[in-house]
């Protein structure tokens, strides 16, 4: 997905975020946002948005000084869901079809999202998205492609959310499962420590992209990680981030996410806060 | 009020907005943007959001080349706000209290915001307002204030909320009402013609404040205002723009407005979406 116009407001309301995570002191701040004012008039549309990401948030980092500002986020949130782990487990325990509800849980997981929503309220937020119909909904596909997949990459998205997908990877027994994270700390996006400490490797192998946008930008992956790419036999990709870089692909990629922007929302054509399994054979 | 960095992101918003409101050509949209991003590099914190304001819709107009981009929609919004004019007369009328109905219902009219949210929806809305209770309600002391005054200046804000307007200075009368306009078209504000369109000429003398900026800068002003505005004996205050711009004033200014804008409602102290009848003597 290239990066919109409406995309602009949106880097710099992300970047003041992160700035003042990583710091009080007001003058950084405005740097950050003088720095990322700056980025916004060379930036090209083509670049898809997490490419942009990828430099405000380095740039937030370069002048507060903070790798990580949103740590300890990070670790508040993959407590609570570790603390939800047995709750989600027993949606999954009492459903009729375990699958689905394992892929309804990984989904509600991505309202852990700082860079989309700051503000989201996870508790309320997971029984609103459990509820929801999907907008759209390519379970048959899903299920054909995952009844003749070996390999699937598990493309994860935020930290905490990480322990939803172990929820759906343990409905996936049987498969060699790749849990991808990113390689260095970019938002609240998972990162290698954030997936073990989640338990993702008790169920699965847990490789970084090699990439530090907070999506799955091919140019910028390792060479090992876009060999697992080329040969997996079905992707399933988690959230907004990996959704907007990969969206051009041609590849049996199922994406499962909350649409929680605007601008994403109109590219696939429904509304915000839509709950979305879609297999990316479907333009 | 100053200017938060809050507000950067905003007025990008703002000018995104603004500038399609302009142009269909997204180079020229572009084109904004990076002017505006510019222009954020170099504000100063002290300077009030409408002086900011001010800078930004300039930039969109010079660029697009439409000195009154958001003309179709304050021409809509007189003639939507003419239509319900029996209706929001007939509120007052059905009143106990006409004088706090009229207030009432002058404060529903500020809705019609496109700097703060384009997409209102002026029925609904109208009708939340108006069954809601107040955050701030200097009730009391406005009537006191308006018992002992003869010269009232009342500063309107957005086109279309002038018929709202319209009908509490029709409560006022026996008073001597000098409704105030922007000196020229910014946002979706009233200028002199949209306040005859929404017949204040039948119920106030109409001038100018000679600013054209989103709101009441004094120093901005025509000596003509300065003057009304040192000897007035009351000053009826409406929407945002003219609280940020004068809420450091020490004069018996009464602010009525909705808080739309998360910045502003933290500054008065109180929730986005409140109701405000307030007392400058209170700070």
């Amino acid at each position: 997905m290239k990066t919109y116009l409406d995309c602009f407001p949106c880097f710099l309301k992300q970047a003041l975020t992160a700035a003042r995570k990583g710091t009080d002191d007001p003058i950084k701040i405005r740097e950050v946002l003088n720095a990322v004012s700056s980025i916004l008039t060379r930036i090209s549309l083509t670049a898809s948005p997490p490419e942009i990401g990828r430099e405000v948030y380095k740039v937030v980092n370069e002048i507060t000084g903070i790798s990580d500002p949103f740590k300890r986020d990070k670790e508040e949130c993959i407590d609570t869901a570790n603390s939800l782990y047995p709750d989600i487990k027993e949606i999954v325990n009492l459903s009729e079809d375990r699958l689905l509800a394992a892929i309804r849980v990984a989904i509600s997981g991505n309202v852990m999202d700082f860079g989309a929503d700051p503000e989201f309220d996870l508790r309320s937020d997971l029984h609103t998205i459990l509820d929801k119909d999907f907008s759209i909904f390519h379970y048959e596909n899903f299920k054909e492609q995952l009844e003749k997949s070996e390999d699937i990459l598990y493309l994860g998205d935020n930290a905490g959310e990480t322990v939803f997908d172990r929820v759906l990877i343990e409905e996936l027994s049987g498969k060699n499962i790749i849990y991808v994270v990113r390689d260095k700390p970019v938002i609240n996006d998972a990162v290698f420590e954030d997936a073990v400490d989640s338990g993702i490797d008790r169920v699965a192998e847990i490789i970084s992209s090699g990439c530090d946008a907070p999506g799955t930008i091919l140019e910028l992956c390792s060479s090992e990680f876009i060999e697992r790419f080329k040969s997996a036999d079905m992707i399933i990709s988690k959230g907004q981030g990996n959704y907007e870089s990969l969206s051009e692909q041609d590849k049996p990629i199922f994406y499962l996410l909350k649409t929680k922007c605007r601008i994403i929302a109109r590219d696939i054509g429904v509304p915000v806060g839509s709950i979305i399994l879609k297999s990316a054979a479907f333009k």
